[in-house]
């Protein structure tokens, strides 16, 4: 992996040289621009690259440069004889793969970043998007460097919309153009239209005299161009342009040097306390693609990186706050993003439909297999989805029992360490804890239960009761695998299953009966509770759960409920998931209920919903729940909506990311991960074997656990959480930030960006992570505590 | 206006044939699917279109189609003599407008449409982005339209990439590519991959032999021309993809029509009885541009619209709830989305920093104008940023007067009829209402002042007091202009101003002091209250209790608070404005603030930010409220985020927005409002007076106040609030929908979207609404009021 190689470097100019079309003149402007370069710098190297080439040997570009600025140090990395598209031309030969291009890249920019000060102009083939030689587009594959681009633009008949459609691909995906360079052919003056509408964005532009034509013989040729170029030498705006692209180099790297210092001055983070703030705990990102941003940082000190890099691959190892799904940087949601904007913008939601809403509706129903659900409302983000869940719930609930208790006393049950947003509805949902105690209107309102914890402890997944709770949960158990654990229906039957029964209805009767309480909803994250610590919950107690909620609703009211003729309506209390952070495949699943083989009656989905792009969140619900708002009166309806509700932006990312990941899954893309965990795990069912696995391995998980420093491990689907011992336990811990600091540190391949909890640091992998990737993170995980 | 004409009928089949670049085939594509519609369909008429030619006429492609397929219909708008680019050919003559093209054309395809079933191909010029005889693009001439295209790639050397690029250029303006037509050119073989490219994208593909060369006359030419159309002819490839293109018609045709029904079973709308919702009530968008949606709906019992038009123009008169600024499909905003989505996707914001976020930042805090600002925090929407802001204000205060009361008894002071959003924290600072009253958890936290309104009655600027307060705030005041309302310094000198501060006093000392309330913040939507009914306040009420708060902190705390040194320090209590809906332009000025003359220690920015394409709202503060939550423990701080806080898609769209309007205002852009609304206000001062404007017609706007049905009307910027009479007042007034449903389905021009609030019917214009459209409106209302 060539991934410590950085893409900007103080000492090393690097421009990459794309052209609007093929045959628009793209050598013989980095011939003028090389041959420039060194005049302004006469002391420094001038390199030229082409990476891919095409077309006989000796008229080759690399060739012309070495002909007409012999100063240039040329290299092409991989030729092909025939004239035609690297994808035709490489198809008899053994063609290089992307990343095989990628890291050669990669390495002669290192290569040319440590000969000392210099500049280097890359040479693309052909247009914007023309093939590399496996086939993709070459705007993709050499995206991840990000180096500015100067663009050449067509000169001839057609040439305004050809160079600016190559702009547009070029800008959405992320490029930034700093120069369009251009002949200024005087028939059809595509330049002067060209000038106005590049200026306009803030884009150098450079106009020239077209070349000569060609002459009657190589050497008439050869005369002619050094006539030309020695000519275009002369002009002042050939010098001005090569001053300014090498201020908007300069300039960039101030830029990211200050942006820091700035961000500290005026951004206030959520969830920070800015008293541990400075300006060299801050991290600069300035792009980022698939797993990987680019970031700058002050904190050179205590690293290993040399002062000369500005920018180092850093692994998004908390998928950007457990978002992120299909990659940054991805072009179909960028195209997605922009056609839907292009089409709509946004459009108000309330009384009409539009395609993106209805087909993100109809997939989710489709999709997350669960026959209760019929409805679809649209909000912004998790936490006010789980508001909006809330709400539904506990009308619902209230509208069936009609309690004789103030509607604000009317609480939820759930688990302790839950989390559902930092709104106040959604904080009202979980315990009393360091997240919300200083908050002046939360009010938790409801009973969390204990519950018996899943981990992995030297070697073995074992089941944990609560501490002190042996008596009512049996004590530890431990599983030959860890789909054994989640064969619910077998344990449901033992005297485990049995045990959470018991206790589960005896505090129920106790809360209603003698302390007065009254329940309007069951509210959980399936499997996993993420904020509260990445605390894998026992499914077989969840599962119980909402098998005694939905068998005894005489628990929850004195009155009987009148009774349905619905099959599907809600029983006992309303079961709302938040699958906020745990659906869409966090969990290796695209309905992480289905781990608990339960159906909610309502259902919350967010963070993955866009695959990592836009804020958006549904929350899905039963007719059931649904029709407890229709009334005669505006007032009974769930009078609730926010001003982007469904927007089209977000709906179409998110069928674009939705339909990826499904194809992903059809096509088998995770295979290799869920061999891995299928072995030794025949104990259990067939079903629930072949789908409870993770992107982590299993034998790397076995490992991990036997370390000194930790207390136990979990995973599942992409989510990775290490418990490092410490006596300080919780949100306040600090045993975490030692390890999260070394591996921002390390700088060997790559740095790696860590969030914790408490003594608990995470790892999660977006969906398209690569094996190798994942591999070398757990080497160096293993490096640090093994 | 030509916008009365339907881009969609269901008896004429309209593409569009653009090319990936000039010189490509797109006529000769044009009269191969000609010729084969008219085989298909013998019956009906085949219409040819090319809005602008250029080159000599007998060349000139309408020509061409006259020539080998003579049964079509050929026009041809503008014709310019020289091969160039139109707007280098048009520039000797007068060139049309866009508008003028675009009317144009829009008249010819309903004149096609009337003629009987038909099919019509409108031929572009050039390439995908050839600038129109006025300069523009032609890609963003023709978008309102969004006629389906078909797309004629290019089979030379380059053409990949020119054809990708071309089609990504159409995608993001949001149109739909049904086919891609391409010649089979062996050398380079580019339709192979292409072909595989598109497929994928599940577009049509049709592949054909190229076209023979040149002949050496002009009748060989029609010879071999001839022959090779015969031959197209009998490819079943070109008979196929006619018969797809036309079930793409009837099937998008279709899908509209099954939109609202299926929108119906699985749609749980916001702020919606659904009681009240049939498939019938339901309007499905299509697309938008500008201010206009294209509508479907399936009552077309009731309207004078044709059963042949499947879509109709529909202006959005709520600026979809509140949020648009600069147009639907705006192609700015879309590459603005698609570049921030490019370059980082999301990326977290905990710790780390990137350009677009520091530069959203730094611009609000320069172009408020507000010195106590120093901080910028991120969330989602206007109701996640108002818990935000009430957070941070009420730990500020409690931080420094210490009180003695649960935390949960700190309210805060407001008005009536505020609205801050769902939430159930942003609902608990508003006062009991239809909104919330059958919401479990909401419990309104403070007290709401009756306040004084401002308003048109009868042709005069009123301020009448809330009813049967006469005695407290003196009777109703008319006013010679709605600017001289907004001089707030002379005012507060007068009477008037004196009996506010009384008032005002005298009611805060009793809540404290007799009835013991503690209040933690001043919450208000500067000048007018939106959900609450479009209410606009006095100004000078707002500025008054600012004053008295600011400058009585005694009121508030017995203890006497600390002393600070800091002259930006909050004092009273710490002022929150809610600028959601009010402002960045929404009543004509950046900061709604500035109307009183007054700067908030919180700001609340949403709605307008990103310009109407995606949810984003900041919060600004004091760094003296900053300060209340630093401390040793992460508990101290604000614990509050959101996944998706400050993704850089937002913000680089609130960036671009931002820019736009503000050059916009810069350019003079609303100078013509401003100066209709300036005659006649030179009563007030001067600088007041400048900025007092709104959208609408200040003669409209007086003629209306006289309507009979009519009670009041009020205006600011570019909202426009008529309150209707009706004895049932409230939310719960139905008198106008009414009204609303005779704007839907006027069908003359255009249809118009309102939304009523009551019996208060408001529109909402963007900020590049055209005066034509609006004067329109205005006519509108004025036959339905007057």
């Amino acid at each position: 992996m060539a991934l410590n190689n950085s893409t900007l470097r103080r000492t090393l100019r690097a421009y990459q040289i794309y052209g609007a079309n093929t045959n628009v003149g793209k050598t013989i402007m980095s011939t003028i621009l090389g041959k420039a370069f060194l005049r302004k710098y006469p002391g420094e190297s001038m390199h030229y690259l082409k990476p891919v080439s095409t077309g006989p040997v000796d008229e080759a570009d690399d060739r012309h440069l070495a002909q007409f600025a012999p100063e240039t140090k040329t290299r092409c990395l991989f030729q092909f004889d025939e004239a035609v598209s690297p994808h035709i031309a490489a198809r008899s030969s053994n063609p290089p793969s992307d990343s095989e291009i990628h890291e050669q890249v990669l390495a002669h920019l290192t290569a040319c970043a440590k000969s000392g000060s210099s500049t280097l102009l890359l040479e693309t083939a052909g247009g914007v998007h023309s093939p590399t030689p496996s086939g993709s587009s070459q705007a993709d594959l050499f995206r991840p460097l990000r180096l500015p681009v100067c663009l050449v633009a067509d000169h001839r008949l057609g040439g305004i919309s050809a160079s600016i459609s190559a702009f547009e691909s070029l800008h959405i995906r992320g490029y930034d153009v700093d120069a369009v360079l251009q002949f200024d052919d005087q028939k059809y003056q595509n330049y002067a239209y060209l000038k106005a509408y590049f200026e306009k964005k803030g884009i150098l532009v450079l106009s020239l005299p077209p070349p000569p034509p060609h002459g009657q013989t190589q050497q008439e040729d050869f005369v002619l161009m050094s006539e030309y170029y020695a000519k275009a030498g002369r002009l002042d705006v050939v010098d001005e342009t090569i001053s300014k692209l090498s201020e908007k180099h300069t300039t960039r790297i101030q830029s990211l040097e200050e942006m820091s210092g700035n961000a500290h001055k005026q951004i206030w983070y959520p969830f920070t306390q800015h008293r541990d703030v400075s300006p060299q705990t801050i991290m600069t990102i300035d792009s980022a693609s698939g797993d990987f941003f680019q970031t700058h940082s002050t904190t050179t000190a205590t690293t290993t990186i040399p002062q000369d890099t500005i920018l180092t691959p850093t692994f998004d190892g908390s998928a950007s706050w457990w978002t992120q799904g299909l990659g940054h940087g991805n072009p179909s949601l960028s195209l997605a993003a922009a056609y839907a904007s292009g089409r709509y913008g946004h459009v108000m939601f309330a009384g009409t439909i539009h395609q993106p809403a209805l087909q993100l509706a109809s997939s989710l129903l489709a999709h997350l297999q669960n026959h209760r659900l019929q409805k679809v409302f649209f909000s912004d983000n998790g936490s006010t989805g789980m508001e909006v869940a809330t709400k539904m719930a506990l009308t619902a609930s209230f509208e069936r029992y009609r309690w004789d208790v103030p509607k604000k006393e009317v609480g939820v049950l759930g688990l302790k360490g839950s989390y559902h947003g930092d709104t106040i509805g959604a904080m009202d949902c979980s315990e009393p804890s360091t997240f919300n105690e200083k908050v002046h209107w939360y009010t938790g309102k409801g009973y969390w239960f204990d519950f018996p914890q899943v981990k992995m402890v030297k070697g073995q997944w074992v089941i944990e009761p609560p501490e002190g709770m042996d008596e009512e949960f049996g004590g530890a158990v431990g599983f030959l695998s860890l789909a054994e654990i989640f064969d619910i229906q077998a344990r449901y039957e033992s005297p485990s299953g049995q045990r959470y029964q018991n206790y589960i209805q005896d505090t129920l009767e106790r809360l209603v009966k003698q302390e007065g309480m009254t329940f309007g909803a069951l509210i959980m994250e399936p499997v996993l509770l993420g904020a509260g610590g990445m605390l894998f919950v026992d499914p077989l107690f969840q599962y119980t759960l909402v098998q005694v909620i939905r068998t005894n609703p005489q628990i929850f009211s004195q009155s009987t409920p009148p009774p349905t003729s619905n099959p599907q309506a809600w029983s006992g209390l309303p079961v709302v998931f938040d699958e906020v952070f745990t659906g869409l495949y966090r969990l290796g699943r695209f309905s992480s209920a289905s781990f608990l083989q339960t159906c909610p009656d309502i259902s919350v989905h967010a963070k993955l919903l866009t695959g990592g792009l836009v804020p958006l969140c549904t929350t899905l619900a039963s007719d059931s729940i649904y029709d407890a708002f229709l009334g005669s009166e505006k007032r009974d309806a769930l009078l609730h909506g926010h001003s982007y509700t469904a927007h089209p932006v977000g709906c179409h990312v998110a069928n674009t990311s939705l339909n990826t990941m499904l194809e992903m899954e059809a096509g088998g893309s995770w295979q290799e991960f869920k061999n891995d965990w299928r072995e030794g795990a025949e104990s259990a069912s067939p079903e629930s074997v072949t789908d409870v696995w993770s992107v982590w391995s299993k034998d790397f998980i076995s490992r991990l656990s036997y370390a000194r420093e930790v207390e136990s491990v979990v995973t599942l689907g992409s989510v990775l959480a290490i418990k490092l011992q410490d006596a300080n336990v919780g949100y306040s811990s600090t045993a975490a930030v030692g390890l999260q600091k070394r591996l921002l540190e390390r700088s060997t391949g790559f740095n790696i960006h860590v969030r914790v909890l408490g003594n608990v640091l995470y790892m999660m992998a977006s969906q398209t992570s690569k094996p190798k990737t994942l591999r070398s993170i757990e080497k160096l995980l293993a490096t640090e505590l093994l």
